[in-house]
């Protein structure tokens, strides 16, 4: 096995944390995505038709793409410690709670992003200045809902650290290089959670 | 068990499809989303805080919202017949495709939606004309990439049908019912998809 990645952007962060956290070594080999090696016709028509990292190569030389579909694949070889959750209750929770924190917090940062970043400008088909406005607006909303989710509970999908909790401390750490998008020391659980969150040694992995 | 639903619209017609393929029936109560049913005060406060249908209510009064999370769950319950892989290999492709679906095609229809419809006109915060636009040309270009792909596999995920079938003709039958958004008989590969899947029992949940 081999993992094409980029460490540092927020979706190879959430494979490596996860790995980190299952404990599971895999070699990799990095792929310059702001020299668009990504988007190379190699890498495109051999490794990811979509041109995304990350990427996981198995041995008999097929690949899977999307950093979730990547841990689940590796969750099935390796099922403790879940991270996916145990019971089935759980597995729906952490799987409501990942596509929460990806649709509406994920996405609406990713926007900010592609419509509002210098750095995405000379890459976009079409930069729409508005859509990084309201998704700004979207993304500080939704700071808040998680700040009242975590009133009730010691992680995002319940009473374990699980994928949820890991798709969102990426995505925060990300949105915070983007101008004024970090949440806010108001919102006192959803800081005591990223505090604790960010202290895991996985977290370490950026 | 009971399912708060809205039968015809396509997150809820993924849900309702997936329990006709694996013959699970459950008790629904509809949610009027056009008459905003779904955004009460009681149902945000005791349902679902995000306001959105399908939601699965469970035995013990708690719920679990998110299309692919209710049928994770229930999927944990009734392995088989598998509509998210048995294999690992299997379980990270499927999970792989359904992203992709959701992100390159399901996204951009949403957009399409949101920002270009004159139904959504009065409920949204603001339509950005430019966003449907842009998102009207991913949508029409990822047919062409889905249309190469089933050049190479009878189904989406490889060999057998999946939940990622299931959310891409939910969503390409949404996405015909806006103005220019059917995909091209030209796509013979697609199309011979699009009919076999059109045709299962389970495809006539709507």
């Amino acid at each position: 096995m081999k993992l094409f990645t980029y460490p540092g952007a927020p979706n190879p962060r959430r494979v490596h944390m996860y790995l980190a956290e299952k404990g599971i070594e895999i070699p990799f080999e990095r792929v310059d995505i702001m020299k668009r090696e990504n988007r190379s016709p190699e890498f495109m028509a051999d490794i990811n038709a979509m041109g995304g990292v990350p990427v996981l190569e198995l041995d008999d030389g097929s690949h899977i793409a999307e950093s979730i579909a990547i841990c689940r694949y590796l969750e099935t070889l390796h099922p403790t410690p879940s991270l996916f959750g145990a019971s089935a209750q759980e597995v729906g929770l952490v799987e409501m709670w990942i596509r929460r924190i990806e649709l509406y917090l994920m996405m609406p940062v990713g926007m900010v992003w592609v419509h509002g970043s210098p750095l995405t400008k000379a890459v976009v088909k079409q930069q729409i200045p508005e859509m990084a406005e309201l998704n700004r607006e979207m993304v500080k909303n939704y700071f808040g809902f998680i700040d009242r989710r975590l009133a009730k509970s010691a992680y995002l999908a319940g009473d374990h650290f699980s994928m949820a909790d890991i798709t969102a401390l990426c995505t925060m750490d990300f949105a915070a290089t983007l101008n004024g998008l970090p949440h806010s020391k108001e919102q006192v659980y959803l800081s005591r959670w990223y505090e604790e969150v960010s202290g895991r040694p996985s977290a370490q992995e950026k």
